[in-house]
């Protein structure tokens, strides 16, 4: 892992972060990498925004992960600072490499050095390899994640 | 449920917004009632962000309900932004009342009219009341949500 970089995402690197986000079964039906001009808007809030980290995992000069960590202060836990871990692929080349526990790991820091106390992100319910993976990390499943669509 | 109010918190709601939050078995070890600076010192960020909303529900010149609702952009779902609900609370005298359903449902109407796509919480997998109440409001309880203290 000496060369894993993980640096903020810039536009040249959209094609690759979609391309992963759809390389799945539930992103395939979300997402349009034929289209990246949405992303591009959305990239451009994102880093004009000083709470939002929307990074990749670069080897080699290659883009083989991205994740989004947004800071979120709060009143609750007598006003603890939290991080919401959202959008986490890894590459299909790099599963099982060790990249996603080091890209994690990052994460983690990266919340730290915030000042956050809680680190919180959600999974769908039938991604059962992931949830090992986050509990291996010291996640603990401890709530239900409530979706809804407007 | 003709004269709720629902407006932004401030610093002198803060120890009827604690009082709640501390309101129950998981609060009432994690919250300090008799000490508010933490939660001053918070209120003052997140009134700061715009993208944060901490609000209060007011009947009859009484605080009786707070939630937070937190705008995320992001790149997944063709750039779609969610909405984060968190710290959901209503007084103990006003459940059943109808009160939440109201309150919750401001939030969603407040999270369309910023633009989200999508709204988002978690519960802890031991308030099975409020898993229903989410559920009959619309929400989908699709996901696992993993927590790691730092």
């Amino acid at each position: 892992m000496g060369d894993l970089e993980v640096r903020p995402a810039a536009a040249d690197d959209l094609p690759a972060i979609v391309a992963m986000l759809a390389d799945d079964p539930l992103g395939a039906q979300r997402e349009s990498p034929d289209d990246l001009t949405p992303y591009l808007t959305a990239l451009e809030r994102l880093n004009n925004d000083p709470h939002q980290h929307v990074v990749v995992a670069v080897r080699e000069g290659r883009v083989v992960g991205t994740l989004q960590l947004t800071i979120v202060p709060g009143l609750a836990r007598k006003g603890a600072t939290r991080a919401i871990i959202e959008a986490v692929r890894v590459h299909a080349d790099e599963r099982g490499s060790g990249l996603g526990t080091h890209f994690l790991e990052w994460a983690l820091d990266r919340a730290r050095s915030e000042g956050c106390q809680l680190v919180q992100l959600t999974s769908d319910a039938t991604r059962t390899d992931a949830h090992r993976f986050y509990e291996r990390l010291g996640f603990e499943a401890s709530h239900v994640g409530f979706k809804l669509r407007l």
